[in-house]
């Protein structure tokens, strides 16, 4: 939970996401292993998935008074759970904050929103990067003090400029990518580069309104309720794991334009919820789900 | 406003939907006319559609008072003022509960909450006829004590027995229909009958996952928010103007049976929201959006 | 979670929910206790309240292929658990439906709501005895072909009702009550009787509008949300562990019947998820909160 | 609505609130009146209340082409309309943008929200002046080049403070306060001097936890909901007519820090909505309560 991590700033967590096909005795086991070498629990959650037979876990412990040290963890676990229940698993240490690159083109509002929760130690990260194909919200990020990047695309230049833009994140030690209403379709190599780690936000209840002006379709179609969806990027567009999404409802008297407006802030929230649980490392995508404890 | 008519529960009013191209003066003409004819005007809301230029309004007022009689009204209201304006306009008179005819299939739980609020006199309406293509909810109508008509349905006697049901809904004089989870396709004819008087309930917040097993296809997706909606049927399915809709949050740990089970109380509760705005003559469709006064 | 149990209908599970101090090893303990019993867990939630430093868990596994038979766990969990980590716990058995007393007074909403559930399976419940202070939603109990019991109450005759009602939910082996709106305060013995087992509905988002005419007080407030709240049944007033919360947006058009008409849904909504989660086991009470697994 | 203002940012508009005892005519008559006027009305809704049986009605209309210049309209609206009908209204020209003044003391997530929509244009505003009892915020100020003014705060001097700031907000013309969480009660003189005028956000659902630390309060009552409330400020401490309110499902899992965090998100949404709608004229207190149009 949060607020253990919370309490424990200055201790380092060690955090696994795991899965694997269910069978008796896997909290037990993993339980154990972690007891046995002096762990101190911070949070356990685990689910199983009935439909598809899949044990799901979460489970954060302290560095401090850990027998192994942090950098033996990820193959001690492999060799004594893992490998024994065909388990996959990913393993975060906690010992500095997150690296996040933001991706935007000509609205502001996401891209206020992240930089004041970054500048208010709202969220413990790093921005050392703003990305954008425009130039025009260079003055936010000269007024928060974060380097701006432009890299004009155009249909010549396209991967030319992802290779410039990949080497950028590649030298800042970049760990996951938000793009904060950026109106570029990545490539399918910087998708794989960074795979489950590149978050964007679509301004509709996905799988409502794909693609292009969602505010508009919703208009048209006339719908009751408006949302918005983060969800991490994979190849096929506007269909990646869902990490968070909220609606709000509208009537007759909003336009388009209201739409657009009370869209701005669903926008924030969704997307700020969903990086903040990635921050947390609370989110288990499997297949084109996320598991998010 | 509803509460205007409970007050007046006695007092039949006269209610006018209308629409017209915008232009200056119509809220004074159509009040000034209302005004000499010794209206008491109890309700009057309107709005105005920028995008398509527009007017539409809801106005209701007490008969009692009024100098002309209910079935002069709506021929002078055309002289006067519609034909002037180039406006549309429904009248409803409130004189007598509106009769519904309410088609179910097997779930019981909307048949269940439709007849609790009208046992309860929740709602003034009339419920004559239940209508299926299955027997098995025919005990609730028995427990409920109002007539209950089984009319199977294969491929072959599909259009006969629609014609059946269109005669039965005729000899009842039935005003509406609510389709509460009815699992079988209205003809072209049929809905052609009832224009903006059949209510459907649709399991998903549309346009998100149209056709059947919507959960199943929630759950696949991922979403993080399941919905349900309400619309008049038209001939295009699952694509009527939308009356009601409501929403959900849900996480992983809900299965398909848990969102069956979430979901069938938002469908209660935005069928009934929808049933109930029909009921007041609250609804004015207009291409495929509805204004909700 | 709720679905597991569903899949496992006709196979009985042990559940026990539990709380202690928080200590390193918790959760091992308990899994490889019931683990080297061969029990097969189905569920598993824990959490550790940092505030109070207190470990809370609910476990569930399956009954058969369990070493210990259903009558001896509770002894059993005891000596090698609980007494040594100064634990305190429920054990549930799901081998039989729970029998549940419904008690109400002159509204029928929730009554209705909750009889509708039963009756169509939604929930696996018995339901031996609606019991009321008034005589006049007999109809609806003999609609649903349940056994209705007036008990007039007055200023004299209030604890010697009180015990009538006593003597007959011990005589139905009543598991836990319901006061689906019913008006009427009950003793300190009744609820020192069932503690943590009467659920009740209050008309507001507790604790605003403690006490009498809620929606008359949020009316008067000028609120722009209304709500409702189940909780627990303690000896202060509209102030036991809350179970379940709701709300709905209300504008100024929202007259007070409109507010009433509007909670009604809001009340039956709220309730139906405190059953529903009692129902399940899902629900350790802490002092004056509610984990809900 | 706002739609229309949007469309016509150049043509100024002219906006009156009214309410008066209701009786028959009274659309009729201010919509004649304007009509004679030559007025475009861009928007007009109204409500009568049946409880307290008076009349409530906005509307809009262009300046442009209208016989009255914008500062005859106030004496002639009250010779031929207000007087006859003991009426009271606000009238509005919306011919330049309103100035704010906002008043902060050491929490920025609110300021930082306000100062978004402003320098980003979402709303046509001025704000001249940030107001504080505290220096840690002036670095915010100066990130988006606002003046900002301290005034150190104690029970000595507090009342000559006071004046300053009075004097302060009168040289820079303000026309209304926003309280982004600051923390001093203010004093009746000031009050008096801003009628309606100023906004204040508390972390609550009001009326639950009025006073100090709301978010302890709700997690020590155990609700399952936590909220936010914008009000106009009376000399009754929280008790001020509600502008905006939300809401946020919150569990057992949540510490006092989630709920803060939480929160925070809560307020900015529900006081940019109460500013909004100040901006927009649409509010219409009468006694405690407010008329949203």
């Amino acid at each position: 939970m949060g607020q253990m991590k919370k309490k424990n700033d200055s201790t380092p967590l060690a955090v696994i996401l795991m899965h694997c096909p269910d069978q008796k005795g896997l909290v037990a086991a993993v339980t154990n292993y972690l007891f046995s070498l002096q762990a101190n629990i911070v949070d356990l959650d685990q689910h199983v998935d009935l439909d598809s037979g899949q044990f799901f876990m979460r489970v954060a412990w302290e560095l401090e008074g850990f027998v192994l040290p942090a950098d033996g963890i990820a193959d001690d676990f492999k060799k004594n759970i893992a490998d024994k229940f065909d388990m996959k698993f990913q393993l975060h240490i906690t010992d500095r904050p997150m690296r996040m690159a933001v991706f935007v083109t000509r609205l502001s509002h996401c891209l206020y929103d992240l930089l004041q929760r970054y500048k208010s130690k709202e969220w413990n990260v790093e921005i050392p990067v703003i990305i954008s194909n425009h130039n025009n919200l260079r003055p936010i990020a000269d007024q928060f003090e974060i380097p701006f990047h432009y890299f004009e695309v155009n249909p010549e230049n396209k991967l030319e400029q992802e290779e410039n833009i990949l080497h950028l994140l590649g030298e800042e030690e970049i760990d996951f990518l938000v793009l904060a209403r950026y109106m570029q379709i990545l490539s399918a190599k910087m998708i794989a580069k960074y795979p489950n780690r590149i978050i964007n936000i679509h301004h509709s209840f996905l799988p409502a309104f794909i693609g292009a002006r969602p505010y508009h379709q919703a208009f048209e179609r006339g719908v009751k309720i408006i949302g918005a969806t983060s969800h991490y990027i994979t190849e096929d567009l506007d269909a990646g794991p869902i990490i968070a999404q909220d609606v709000e409802h509208i009537t007759h008297k909003d336009s388009v334009k209201d739409l657009i407006r009370k869209g701005k802030d669903l926008e924030k929230l969704v997307l700020a919820r969903a990086v903040w649980n990635h921050l947390q490392h609370n989110i288990l995508p499997y297949k084109n789900r996320t598991f998010i404890f």
